[in-house]
């Protein structure tokens, strides 16, 4: 028998439970394709509450947990572009590198990965994790919950040593989808007018990435004044409290009866959605970035759509190239173009993961993070 | 007093009821930046019937008809481009040419021709013709159920005095239009795989477009076997009775599991919008370009549109650029490439337009074309 690693983890039992703490194994031996991951960090992100809340159907017992970075601590046979103590962050996608969304630009799409990862096992259709009677599964294949992770070598993306960890780790989800969604997704243009509907760790990305590209009038919409001032320190020109004022008629106002070039829904709810396409100017473009709970409908008026050429279109993963962008945005950070820093609102243990999820239904902070 | 020309029209009186022949004026002397077209013929398409039927609320009286060709009579003092007996297609969207839209080469959202042409009326407002004692409008500032009609210069596209203008007046919407949503709103490239719903006159240019566009799988779908025969006819590979099959199986079926590329409506019914959205693949643009009655809404899943990145685009008009396409088409026509000539399916006099609606009711043939 193979020699194994003890993994730490914070394990799914079922929708509605409290993640339990447990002592789970993983093989020492990487697949040829595959890394060993001893993870640094792991933020808490809102999908994980979507899989714990039961609103996506997701298998148990699961690590939960997809927004990892960690230190290569062994590497299969067949890997050339990663070795032992090399800093990687996780990607939730991992990449076949042969399908044609992959060669085509877009391995958020990837066939295998829709087929195995998005299903919680590997490339093999297998999980990786035991407790000893029992496999466990990874959630999205990463599994960041647990303090090692095996992953497919395309989803371990190789980073600068001299970036902090924790900050890292959100490269591997919620920095990405936001500032992808603006600058891979919608192509945002210098000069343009943007809608950010939602300021959680997703939407102040939304608006990081919007300035990073230049848009001359970013509008965020969110419920909380704290969060609203939030939108601002990364970069919100203007504010509106959706709770106080209608806000398709507030963006109107705000651009001169236009509406705006861009609007992205941060948050996953269809009336935000629908709000999102009301706000978009003639032509403009509405992108769904936020994650939706299964079996939820929007209602559209296509005459408006064909009349006006209105786009509604989907963002997954910011429609990131993993491989491309993450070490791209952790530079821009190093260089503070991007701030990381501000996310980062709590740093916690693994014990404390349940307490991280109260504090994120109360809608407290950004982003609690896990140090291993 | 000035001069005047006298018109013979179809006059809308009000939704439901027959288009009534009468005898109207309009001023023999275009303002300085409008052209008086002597129209040659005039295409009846369904969003006449539209209008007619009171889907969309339209303003009576007012003559019908806005995809007609002619030949210039006289031309206003600060028109530079056009001369007296040009031929020309008359485009339905005037271009303003000064306005973002205009200018970024999106003519069909001008801002001027939303507040102007869009409410039946002429640039500055005003209507153009009068039975005599009251003001009459002109559907769309174009009115082609006329034998003379005023138009803004930019509305007046030159064509080549070779081609025969019962064809060349489809040009100015239906064949634009699928066409265009092919080449100009997907931007579909060789090898694609594409859906057409609805084998109409808009339809089967779009299938006729994605031919063009070198798209390797053409499949339409109709409730009429006939219908589908044409769609053969102008490029379909593969047809699919939707009232015989359930139309999303089998385009999964004809594509493998896969979904196609590019999904068209080409009907403008709810259903069928939200059958080209689930039949496009990962990454997919289903595109809405029939045209819906006021009110009407859709409903679809936005995590699906988000998980697989799928957009739902509008197209008005083929998102033209008329003053390229309509010459660019009509070349493509005149070199045996875009097939007008089996569209014009009947022939008929300005008094028989009433008889034209009831065989479109009935769903008769492609188009039936008023010669004057």
């Amino acid at each position: 028998m193979s020699s194994t690693v003890d993994v730490r983890a914070a394990v799914f039992t079922g929708p509605q439970q409290p993640l339990e703490i447990q002592d789970l194994r993983i093989s020492a031996e990487p697949g040829p394709n595959e890394v060993l991951v001893k993870l640094a960090a792991s933020g808490v992100c809102h999908s994980d509450l979507h899989a714990l809340d039961g609103d996506w159907e997701t298998p148990a017992p699961l690590v939960l947990g997809h927004e990892g970075a960690g230190i290569v601590v062994a590497v299969g046979s067949e890997v050339s572009d990663l070795e032992v103590d090399d800093h990687v962050i996780l990607s939730w996608t991992p990449s076949c590198q042969k399908c044609e969304f992959c060669v085509s630009g877009n391995p958020v799409l990837c066939q295998l990965a829709n087929e195995t990862a998005y299903q919680h096992v590997f490339f093999d259709g297998k999980p990786r994790l035991s407790d000893g009677e029992q496999d466990v599964k990874s959630f999205l294949a990463v599994g960041s919950f647990g303090d090692h992770a095996m992953v497919p070598a395309s989803a371990a993306i190789k980073i600068r040593k001299d970036a902090p960890l924790a900050q890292a780790a959100l490269v591997g989800c919620a920095v990405t989808t936001g500032i992808g969604a603006v600058i891979n997704t919608a192509k945002v243009e210098p000069g343009s007018t943007v809608l950010v509907v939602g300021c959680g760790g997703v939407g102040l990305n939304v608006v990081q990435g919007a300035r990073l590209a230049g848009a001359k009038q970013i509008i965020v919409a969110d419920v909380s004044e704290e969060k609203l001032e939030l939108g601002r320190t990364f970069g919100a020109t203007h504010t509106v409290n959706s709770r106080k004022v209608n806000l398709v008629e507030a963006v109107r106002e705000l651009t001169g009866g236009r509406g705006v070039d861009y609007a992205f829904e941060a948050i996953g709810l269809p009336f935000t959605i629908e709000a999102c396409y009301e706000a978009v100017r003639r032509g403009g473009t509405a992108v769904v970035v936020g994650q939706v709970a299964d079996g939820v409908k929007i209602s559209i008026d296509p005459f408006v759509m064909s009349d006006q050429e209105k786009k509604l279109i989907g963002c997954n993963y910011g429609s990131t190239r993993m491989s491309i962008d993450f070490p791209k945005i952790v530079d821009l950070y190093m260089e503070g173009k991007v701030d990381l820093d501000s996310m980062v609102t709590d740093r916690i243990k693994l014990d404390d993961v349940n307490e991280a999820f109260a504090q994120m239904r109360q809608g407290k902070g950004i982003r609690s993070v896990i140090e291993y």
